[in-house]
């Protein structure tokens, strides 16, 4: 959407967050604050075995249990299963498990320490099956371990629908990508290089864990408490697992603690519901740190392989790419990122040969799903290794080697579409300006050695995708804003009414914002794929667009004027032509019989309400192919721009590695509120660095060893360079269809900087890293075998 | 609006109650039943004077009192005061109080015991004054006491804006008709004859005390849970008195266990409030049966004087009458009612010469205010034994001599409208037929006699007042429908859901009713003056009218046809011209990526959802005389026509009256739902013979003396007819505006009774006993005095 904008007094600006006086004092409520009266606490059952049929299931000693008021198992719900966009995932096992901490049975009882005791009680008797854990050997179409028999059978929900004629066993889901020819571009290449790329299970750590709550109302619908990203997909799953008609589900989401992905599919309101239906009362479930480890989702590990043809001109004429996504025992949003991490190589280079394969491959390991950056950072990890092996092998600069082959304005990208809004490049000037990048580095002898590193990507948001907003006029001037997104602390509630008080000249705190309560909020797609600012802000000045015609024409009876005459400002309707000529907002409410001047209605329009919807559409694509049918159409809803960079310290007898300056650049098209999009910036760095240098979730035979901070090592602050060497900047190159110019910031900023970071360690020492995390033990392995 | 309908499958059938299961099974949740974790609990403490200065609060020692949390008193709050046309009534006594029973402090504890002993550390100083408690004293130009000095100053929020030049010092509304001369009336007329009239104090006696609870959110808005009829108006009454913009404002209204006019009002809401931001805790009230007696409303007492002019051919010519409202010490809702009790003269009768005084008046009692009725029993008990008495005067029958009277279609009513919709005759004729009028009671000799008696009456539905309804489309087809219309026992919750499944050719099943959450729900003027089905239903319909275009647009660009070619019916939307051509509303949705078959969104529109306001006005009057200035424009929103009949046993010795048997016959355009327009027939008739016979709260220097079921006499079963002969007709005279031509029913129910009841004394006995209610030591003295 286009908007003529003069001078912004609101966006654009720093405000502080609308949430952080309740946040910092303590009072915002989160989902495992919750409480009701008379409610029960549930714990679940979790699989042992990484794959084991079940034979038996005994709950009665549990049930026997004092305290205990249900428990429940497969057999107590309708034989379904639910994912996003493959239903192959039952809510408690049925006939046999394929992951330690798969949900087999759950317990609600009067208290938590009951319910606990009584999980003790269930006698499950397994026999336990071989497995497969290693997503190359669960790739092998040979593999004698299958882990869904019934593949062929599970429903595909997904849209635009994927094509499935892959003969491995294990595979769930193939995703394409054909452009030119890429044999004819590597016989044109003067250099063809290969490389293999390794990238771990990364755990987003949420600060707050799961919880869920369900109530059932007395008509026999459903109201669930939920920690969810995606409130519209939870009323799906949840219909179509416990065989509820949606209208009949309400989904209520407080403040969450984070979520990065984790939030987003069903985790324990399913339970919750079976419980509560079961007792009568409402059930409350909280996952512990260890449930949240094996019991939800996980950055999947992928393994890549990417051939690259460049010429000695520095342009890249080919690339051929193969990546292994690990789904882990289920598809889960796994089916949805391994069709939308692919993305990665089609929107930063022009390509002109490029052909990748992208596969899905189930193991006997906890479900991955949606992490920041969504099968993103897998990819650009091997691209831009690749990338900086490529300039070092033609002797080129990196950084003007990557010039050569960026995406601008007006080209086309990896799906054939004409690219709009790409500030890459100014992301990489103002990243290498921060690095003093032509300035040579001293230590480059001796133990401590010092290297500098870049990387650039981008990252997508997702089409097709909907969002809905609803604005109303009260009496007192206030604008009521309803949107079903979620402040899972990114600060949307803010942003958005920035939008909206922009819109109509209005301070912050005459907006109300009335968020994710899908009784009163309207459908939304979710708090995914950096969608929000763009989608919900576009939405929202939309409805406000049609609320200020209604205003405009109400306002015009009473004025004897056009409607086109008149403009809103602040709480004054006046006309163009003449400013003095002007009404109040509550001028427009007509005192109701009795009800003095505040219990009013608006005169012909009853309330002044609107509504509008964003749809961001995703143009058809040759099946064959995935290449766009119409340029002019669009892969996805806009491309995030980005680029990092880093400076490293490398103790080559120990291979440790120390940050000490990390820069990340993005194009964000326009920042609403620059300080939340820093805070984006500044989360995502440390996010990025934690991938590159320590993040991993170590399993042995399927179970999670490390399932704790001590051994599952988060970057500290004495880990990371100091404040003042992370360096977030924000590029600008509105977006036309955004909000203000707005795109989207959240996922990008965690893209690069593994790769980036890699790339500084080998301009250190000269080796390059080609598996996540870049552990001290590995470069040690490394430095001292090429020594 | 007008609806063309063919055969009606869901209007019309008396359908079992949508609230009945959970009714029944007690799950169903009142106010007074509520409760939120760590909520406090209020009393209140009330004056112990009719009339009296406050000297002194020392709430010290209360507040020391362990558990006690706060207490509040005027200085707490801010100085306003609140009333419904006349912002006369402070929430907390300053300065002086005025009734017994008048809120002077209050105290949140944490528990109730606690609460109620803390009340009594409350050391208040009063100074007693002088009061006033008869009507007519009070009425006196130099009635020594005032009660508000204060009068001038008060804010007037009634629209139209009420004439106050009376100079009498307790006189708080003066209500005017002039029709004709009444003057010349008299002149012209061969008889005049001329009456006295007195009705009682009658309360309203829900079977649920009122309850409150508040809680304040974290932004400091309110939410409240309340027993109340007209959660806008409280919204308005809440910011008034306490300074909270409306947009901050949210109530939320459960299931009532009766109102009857007795929850429109501000009751414990405010104070809950106060003390909830005092405390920052939940805060609950639930209000004594004492209380609910001498703290909340009941049914204002009357005097009134009636002159009638009729010609011996059965014409009536002229009629005056003033009317004495007793306002207790606020004017409360009575500032409305006695502006609208009024309409009672103006509705029934084609007089040519009509002149009508109605006086509000202030009292040392507590506050009257809305009853079922609203005023027009009170004036219905003296038009109607005028009428009897004139027609035994004039020696005709008295159901001829009404039916000579009687407005029909076309006619001009006493506001000078055009009326419609007047099945008066037919309800008498029907009244008549059930008590075989024409057959002569034997018992007119002996001491038990028996007596015939009819009256006819009529009430307004009032103007001008809004309903708001938004309807939305589900995904799985249901319609849900959005009003703030309260289910106060009458069913409104069912009819509304007949109306909206009717015009979607739905079951009433697939219809989900959301009701009453302003949050939620939009603007509505209230649960009041028999409004609910005519404005709320009328609403709901052109929602779905327009929600019906939105759906044909959309299934149009589907189907490739016009759409204006479509219609919907079920679930299914077809061509007119060829109904095997349809596609299912759920056709309408499409899949959001990996959201499946049912997290969806509408295309292009994105949700399915429409608003609309239903807005009844009130036409331009000549302020000299309350005659409209165009006939064409209407007075109120409709008139309900009502006949009553009696059939009563007479113990002269005693004076004790035995109802045998009642017929109320009421013309409420069409029966939505038969089955709930019997309840309240048969409910009106129970409610009516109580006012009729026994029902009168009693107070002595101020002071309630009967507040108990054994003092206060409530008719119970044995008491009345056998349900064979408590005879309940429905009569249909489609409304032309009406939604499938219904108008109201609720108030009309009660008009006529004490009148018909009159009359068939009367006519056992041959005295007119003119003082309600109609107790056997009335009946005695009066059959003493005359014999």
């Amino acid at each position: 959407m286009a908007h003529e904008h003069g001078e912004l007094t609101v966006v654009g600006k720093p405000l502080p967050r609308r949430d952080a006086l309740e946040k910092v004092t303590g009072k915002a409520q989160y989902p495992t604050d919750l409480e009701l009266p008379g409610m029960l606490y549930a714990k679940i059952l979790r699989s042992p075995y990484a794959h084991a049929k079940i034979l038996s299931i005994d709950t009665s000693k549990a049930e026997a249990y004092p305290g205990v008021e249900a428990v429940i198992t497969f057999k107590d719900i309708p034989d379904r299963r639910y994912g996003y966009g493959l239903n192959d995932q039952p809510m408690l096992a049925r006939g046999k498990v394929r992951y330690v901490g798969e949900p087999v049975a759950a317990v609600a009882a009067r208290d938590l320490d009951t319910a606990e005791e009584a999980l003790e009680l269930i006698d499950v008797k397994y026999e336990e099956l071989p497995a497969v854990y290693d997503v190359e050997e669960a790739f092998k179409p040979d593999c004698p371990v299958v882990i869904h028999e019934d593949y062929a059978n599970y429903e595909l929900t997904f849209f635009p629908p994927a094509k499935m004629d892959v003969k491995r066993p294990n595979v769930a889901n193939h995703f394409i990508i054909r452009r030119g020819d890429v044999e004819e571009g590597f016989k044109e290449a003067d250099y063809v290089l290969e490389g293999k790329f390794r990238t771990p299970r990364q755990q987003h750590v949420p600060m707050e864990p799961h919880a869920a709550m369900a109530r059932i109302e007395n008509d026999g619908s459903v109201t669930v408490w939920a920690s969810s990203q995606q409130p519209y997909l939870l009323i799906n799953q949840i219909s179509t697992l416990l065989d509820i008609p949606p209208s009949k589900i309400r989904v209520i989401v407080p403040y969450l603690g984070g979520g990065f992905g984790n939030k987003t599919q069903l985790k324990a309101e399913g339970i919750c519901i079976a419980l509560a239906q079961k007792t009568g009362k409402p059930v409350k479930c909280v996952f512990t740190r260890e449930e949240v480890n094996c019991g939800t989702t996980s950055r999947g590990g992928t393994v890549s392989r990417i051939k690259m043809g460049v010429k000695k001109d520095g342009k890249v004429v080919a690339m051929e790419c193969e990546i292994l996504y690990s789904s882990g025992a289920y598809s889960g949003d796994a089916f949805v990122y391994s069709t939308r991490g692919p993305f990665q190589a089609a929107g930063t280079y022009k390509i002109p040969n490029l052909k990748l394969d992208s596969y899905l491959v189930y193991v006997n390991e906890p479900v991955s799903g949606a992490f920041r950056g969504f099968g993103n950072p897998e990819l650009n990890w091997g691209i831009e290794i690749m990338m900086n092996r490529a300039a070092d092998m033609i002797g080129m600069d990196r950084a003007k080697f990557r010039k050569i082959n960026l995406l601008r304005e007006g080209d086309e990208g990896g799906f054939g579409e004409i690219m709009h809004s790409l500030g890459t490049e100014e992301c990489l000037e103002k990243t290498l300006r921060e690095l003093s990048w032509e300035e040579e580095l001293r230590k480059k002898e001796g133990i401590w050695r010092k290297g500098k590193g870049i990387a650039v990507g981008n990252k997508y948001s997702i089409a097709p995708s909907a969002s809905y907003a609803t604005v109303k006029v009260h009496v007192d001037g206030t604008i009521e804003v309803r949107i079903s997104a979620i402040e899972i602390g990114q600060g949307s509630t803010t942003i958005l009414a920035q939008i909206a008080a922009e819109y109509f000249g209005l301070p912050l705190e005459k907006i109300k914002m009335v968020v994710a309560d899908t009784a009163v909020t309207p459908f939304d797609f979710g708090t995914v794929s950096s969608r929000v600012t763009y989608h919900v802000g576009n939405a929202i000045l939309k409805a406000c667009e049609g609320l200020k015609r209604q205003i405009c024409e109400l306002a015009a009876r009473k004025m004897d004027v056009k409607p086109e005459d008149l403009d809103v400002k602040g709480r004054k309707i006046f006309s163009k032509h003449d400013p003095s000529k002007k009404i109040g907002i509550e001028d427009l409410f007509s005192p109701t019989l009795g009800m003095g001047h505040i219990g009013k209605y608006a005169e012909v329009g009853g309330e002044l309400i609107q509504s509008a919807t964003f749809f961001s559409k995703m143009g058809k694509m040759d099946p064959a192919t995935n290449q766009l049918l119409n340029k002019h159409e669009k892969s996805c809803s806009f491309w995030i721009e980005i680029a990092n960079g880093a400076i490293v310290d490398v103790d080559t007898e120990t291979g440790e590695v120390k940050v000490r300056k990390f820069v990340n650049a993005c194009d964000v098209g326009r920042a609403i509120n620059p300080m939340l999009v820093e805070g984006q910036l500044d989360g995502g760095s440390v996010m990025g660095i934690g991938l590159g240098l320590w993040e991993e979730m170590i399993f042995k035979d399927g179970r999670i060893m490390n399932s704790n901070f001590i051994d599952y090592k988060l970057p500290r602050a004495s880990d990371l360079p100091a404040v003042k060497d992370t360096v977030s900047i924000i590029v600008e190159t509105p977006h036309r269809e955004g909000p203000y110019g707005a795109k989207g910031v959240g996922e990008a900023t965690m893209i690069c900087a593994p790769a980036a970071i890699a790339d500084a360690i080998h301009d250190a020492t000269g080796v390059w890293i080609t598996e996540l995390p870049m552990t001290s033990e590995k470069l040690y392995y490394l430095l001292h075998k090429k020594a």
